[in-house]
């Protein structure tokens, strides 16, 4: 065991699944989600397209694919508990991220005969389709409004859309969301998704799993932090003001964000799917101006961060563009991490399957750094 | 990135974090906690000890463990709304793993002002405290009783015999209970502690984190098996058809439950811990008779497994002494692993806020073994 032992404390480098879902290539800037490129997929599937396409390795057929979205539509409602959480939650005015986590933990929780969630490839449909539901009923309560029951004659991304705002919306608004949806549902090991994985990998069920992903994916150093990217290009709010506000922050040693990643070296694709979506929402649905602005302050930074840290390729990553189109969508900025989570939940009930099929339980080592052999003495005596 | 890439799916080998919680040294059959052997610890000190061992990395003198014993006794109390979700679930006959995670899960709901949970170090406290007051309150509402409130005036472990059984209890029991949490406290980067580190690595909040453990915990890789180890001493009854039952369960190729584990190759330290405190609790204060016939059926087996399978070196682990001692204690069987949890929570606890101190995110890699550069054809065309 100490011959081949191997120290990495965040784990990078160390491959710790293989999959078939996505792939994600930092240094050429490259996404595969089941086997297509990103920018293919995310701009032209439905939702329930991918979400099959993750479950089962192809994309459907036309009756699969209306198979599919009926078992999904009917399994959008909440229960009596989690209305009861999201009013008991939303007086309180709990984050949405753990509201989220509360109300899919109950979500067996006075459920039976035909309301059961059942074994765990009924969860999964269960997760998927229930996600909308939570999130724009308690966007609704905390905005002092009722919940909007869901509609099962609306594709996923429309019916999320319905349940948000009340009304059916435009069919540029769903194409908006569909491609969001898409561009986020799978990327490769992230930490919530890992973190499902190592839950399922002991044999616990499905939704024990999704719980701890949502609480991981809460995280700002994971999917927590994409409000405050465009907080920056309201603060500018016009063209002109862009370059002396953005060189004042950087010779203030500000960060930016919504600029650089991890993982991605070059430009993240997920940030040209979602610009490209932005652009065409922008172009018929909402403020042109606003995005304009925001393509402005985007090149700005790009070439300040040049002209300050030359050599050092930061790039706009996935949060700026989120940000802005999910704004366009009229979506508060606090909405923004569970409409990742609405999207990315696919991705971890696929990963779940993936690991269930070739499982070996996720146990590392840890390293003792802490003293040894102490001696007990009695606490009189302390 | 690539030239030092490294595939382990179950990540053996890999080391994820440094700790000064736990040593497991598999091969020595060495486990230490906070700087003591498991065999001085667990028989000595109280929980409230231990805890305050892992959390501040010393013992505390008498003025620290009563002030410690004073901050865990006041947040004992189940919340209206977790009291809520034990009934509802106690009559859907919910396991009490998921039961856990869910009352768990809404810790923070319906409480403000003096509830309030707090920040993460007001919120270890309570989840170290009010586990208890969730798995005896469950328990007793799945045998058709009401909970029984915790009193303050008790030790962590005696109010816990105190609230699944409605009376004080005896010292013998007191001392049974105080030496199993201990022994099961803290275990390295098992499952559950990792899926933990790997959640509060984003920056999530704790409650979210140990949401995350206790699902792990669930699994029956990990901690959702103790239960069977004892249902094979009760199906054998007494000690002169021990033998004949068991060589005729081995030559069927059957499996004993409690024996074996994938780190320890020689005799699993918390074995004998377990085995010493069953023998003082059922000298006193059970079934001595049981007793005896568990350690005739241990005996039994593992020299037939040196007769059958020599050099395997197979040895008794620590879920078969688990299930003694519990049984001993009027536990029913699917309290094991919530019991466990009573325990291991406060490992949980420690390892998040050692994370949080040196924290770096953790997220390993993925290796895509799927298709690449696939076509997009619409649905009509598929």
């Amino acid at each position: 065991m100490t011959a081949d032992r191997i120290v990495r404390p965040g784990l990078e480098g160390v491959v710790a699944a293989q999959t078939r879902l996505s792939s994600v290539d930092g240094e050429a800037g490259e996404l595969i989600i089941g086997g297509f490129p990103v920018e293919t997929l995310a701009s032209q599937a439905a939702f329930e397209e991918t979400v099959y396409l993750l479950l089962e390795g192809v994309l459907p057929n036309a009756r699969q694919l209306t198979a599919f979205r009926g078992e999904l539509g009917s399994r959008r409602a909440c229960s009596p508990e989690i209305l009861r959480v999201l009013q008991i939650a939303a007086a309180q005015k709990i984050p949405a991220m753990d509201l989220l986590r509360m109300a899919v933990g109950i979500l067996a929780l006075g459920t039976d005969g035909e309301t059961s969630i059942g074994d765990d490839a009924n969860a999964a449909l269960k997760l998927v389709a229930v996600f909308p539901t939570i999130v724009a009923g308690y966007a609704r309560l905390l905005g002092g409004l009722e919940p909007v029951p869901p509609r099962t004659d609306l594709s996923h991304a429309a019916n999320y859309l319905y349940m948000l705002f009340g009304r059916a919306p435009t069919p540029d608004r769903v194409r908006a969301m569909e491609t969001y949806l898409n561009t986020v549902v799978d990327h490769g090991l992230n930490a919530s998704t890992f973190a499902a994985r190592v839950i399922i990998s002991t044999q616990s069920d499905l939704i024990s799993a999704i719980v701890g992903a949502i609480g991981a994916l809460k995280g700002p150093l994971h999917g927590g932090a994409p409000g405050p990217a465009l907080d920056m290009v309201f603060e500018i709010g016009e063209v002109g003001r862009a370059e002396s506000i953005l060189r004042e922050k950087i010779e203030r040693g500000e960060r930016f964000m919504g600029f650089g990643h991890r993982v991605y070296r070059v430009r993240d694709p997920r940030a040209d799917v979602l610009a490209e979506a932005a652009a065409q929402l922008y172009a018929t649905d909402a403020d042109k101006k606003l995005y304009d602005l925001a393509r402005h302050v985007e090149r700005t930074i790009l070439r300040l961060l040049e002209e300050y840290k030359p050599g050092r390729k930061i790039q706009t990553n996935v949060e700026f563009y989120t940000a802005l189109l999910l704004h366009g969508l009229e979506l508060p900025t606090d909405l923004f991490t569970p409409t990742f989570a609405v999207g990315r939940v696919a991705g971890w009930v696929a990963h779940c399957f993936e690991q269930q099929k070739q499982n070996r339980l996720i146990r590392p080592d840890s390293e003792y750094i802490g003293e040894k052999g102490r001696h007990w003495v009695t606490v009189t005596e302390r």
